[in-house]
């Protein structure tokens, strides 16, 4: 991640932000009253800057979206350039939390699908606990996602693929797909992120995985 | 697998006849010979009776290919039905050892590719040793493997599937692609074998992983 400026007023902006769910702690277990209609949540863990969110969004007016991020300078800037669009979508929120609070702020299966967007690879190993499939996290992700739910993950980082497959094993996730070259087959059905774009035009494979969660009492 | 009726003679009818190669120990680092050709060595690992190597021969003629099989009764019954037939390829051969004795018999990197297909899932975790994808034969397989070599798995067993692409993962292998449920996306490379069809027929999912090894120096 490049490094962020600091922007004086940041938090303000975000905690009085219509599009930003400012008490998530109270949302838990009725997080559809966030939204129009209540529809399947999709929920991107380090939504960036922000654009696969609002194409999917719009893509998908039968589901609701969520955009989370650490970063509140970043999260900031997705809302601002994306709530000035014309045609923002209506099924679009946004996040400021870190993702190791989920449980505290998703009630059981509250969660229909999830999605891991390039994420940072930590490659060294003392680092291996801050990579977003760490046991640790997938074990948030088996408490909040649905029994029918699902994970999808993309990557251009073939370690992060490859370790990601691992731990997913290891916690008993199906592996619904995985591949290491996603644009050598062309999906029909893939919205491609902002990093992916540019990974793409360096002519680097995208890999991607598919999973569901392992049944509770298997 | 079904209970074998042992046949007396089986050994050496094996031993005897010229398409099951009786002296693996000696064509090691010169397995070319065995074939018309020296072309790309395609090894099935536990061929059983035999119809994807006969199907795929065919199809393959600028691959040479071998059927490993432990069980003599299993393996002679191969040859006897494939070898009457008019078309038998001239690429294709037999064999009749264990497994583990693979690096005895291969040179490095003299396998291009491996075929698991419908392994015995041994599910007890007491048996995992005896899995063909435990840690133990991946070391022989990352032993005998041409390095731009692959492995590919197929089973109707998720606790199979999910084991390998764990073992696979943990020693490094390059998961190229790995899918639940092969038909629904109809691959048009794919050659069934006896068991896939029987499984295909009663609407059973078919997984699929395809595997390269680890680097040497990683």
């Amino acid at each position: 991640m490049a490094r962020v400026r600091t922007i004086p007023g940041t938090s303000e902006y975000l905690q009085n932000h219509p599009l930003v769910i400012s008490d998530p702690q109270e949302a838990r277990g009725r997080w559809q009253e966030h939204w129009p209609s209540p529809q399947p949540l999709h929920l991107e863990i380090g939504c960036g800057r922000g654009r696969f969110l609002y194409e999917a969004a719009k893509v998908h007016p039968e589901r609701n979206y969520l955009g989370l991020e650490l970063v509140p300078e970043i999260i900031r800037s997705a809302v601002e350039r994306w709530s000035a669009m014309e045609d923002f979508p209506s099924n679009l929120r946004y996040l400021w939390i870190h993702a190791e609070e989920l449980p505290e702020i998703f009630a059981p299966g509250e969660v229909d699908h999830i999605y891991l967007h390039f994420s940072d690879p930590w490659p060294k190993n003392r680092h291996a606990k801050r990579r977003l499939t760490h046991e640790n996290y997938l074990n948030a992700y088996e408490q909040i996602l649905h029994s029918e739910g699902q994970l999808s993950l993309k990557t251009d980082h073939p370690d992060l693929y490859t370790y990601s497959l691992m731990t997913l094993a290891q916690r008993n996730w199906t592996i619904l797909s995985a591949t290491f070259d996603l644009y050598a087959e062309e999906p029909q059905d893939n919205i491609a992120t902002e990093y992916e774009l540019r990974y793409v035009e360096k002519g680097l494979p995208i890999k991607r995985i598919l999973a569901t969660p392992p049944l509770l009492n298997d």
